[in-house]
């Protein structure tokens, strides 16, 4: 894989800011679930909503998809179901896991992915909007945490701190 | 302002799709704001948290901020409470207004800015950071109306759609 690409455009971003960004999210996330009564992350819902332990391992899934799509091209459905147990030792192991994975592969990404296109489970886009889709996704479930934290009386980690 | 960096470095996101991202997020926040009962965006509230409409006035203020930042430079904290009222069409008007001023103007951004770090009224940060965290602030408030719709038996927009 080619690491720099030579073509004069703007840079907006590197890969390396990329990566600190999405860490800094996994990072406030992983505070998220710790910061949940244990018998409340996988239980706990408003208005019909997902548990946030449940809403955790779907951008768990997302977030090994999105890796592995970047790095090899494919981009398989997750079993969405499997492996994914309502206990926070698990989910919290994963989520590590994958943050090293994280780490250590993603700089590895052929910068040509960002620009072209990709079939996700979800539909066609570019490797950019594939990677910020998943980063996104997570800010918007953590962020519907947040509430379920407020109702439960407990005060959340903050927003701005990576 | 120089349009185009000529430097070779990888092009993860170029401005136009960083503009085309801003946007689609605010274009789902507008149908966000619309999707409330208009006697609870201002008064609906779960856990002591501010209503979804103030939270979406704090998005305009950070996004007007932001834009005006990396035009100018300057990020002179808003005056938060100045013209924030609690009327959905004044918020809707004012929305539509950045919207306009957004799409005529963020591609005039120099580029070199995004790399420079800034001195915004939440911290030091480059102007990457301080244009992706007013995306994030937007996506991790409208997670947290999302719950309060839902707690109103109201379905909310789909989130991938934009």
């Amino acid at each position: 894989m080619t690491q720099t690409e030579t073509v004069s455009k703007p840079v907006v971003v590197t890969p390396e800011q990329l990566l600190a960004h999405w860490q800094g999210h996994r990072r406030l996330t992983r505070r998220m679930i710790e910061a949940f009564p244990e018998d409340q992350l996988f239980s706990f819902s408003i208005g019909g909503m997902r548990p946030f332990g449940v809403m955790a391992w779907e951008m768990q899934q997302v977030s090994a998809l999105t890796l592995t799509g970047l790095l090899s091209g494919e981009w398989p459905e997750p079993n969405w179901r499997g492996g994914v147990s309502p206990d926070r030792g698990e989910l919290l192991s994963a989520w590590d896991d994958l943050t090293a994975q994280i780490d250590r592969e993603f700089l590895k990404v052929d910068t040509a992915f960002y620009a072209q296109q990709h079939a996700l489970p979800w539909g066609e886009m570019s490797g950019w909007a594939a990677a910020i889709y998943c980063i996104d996704n997570e800010i918007h479930h953590r962020g519907e945490g947040y509430v379920y934290l407020r109702a439960l009386g407990i005060e959340p980690p903050a927003f701005y701190e990576r």
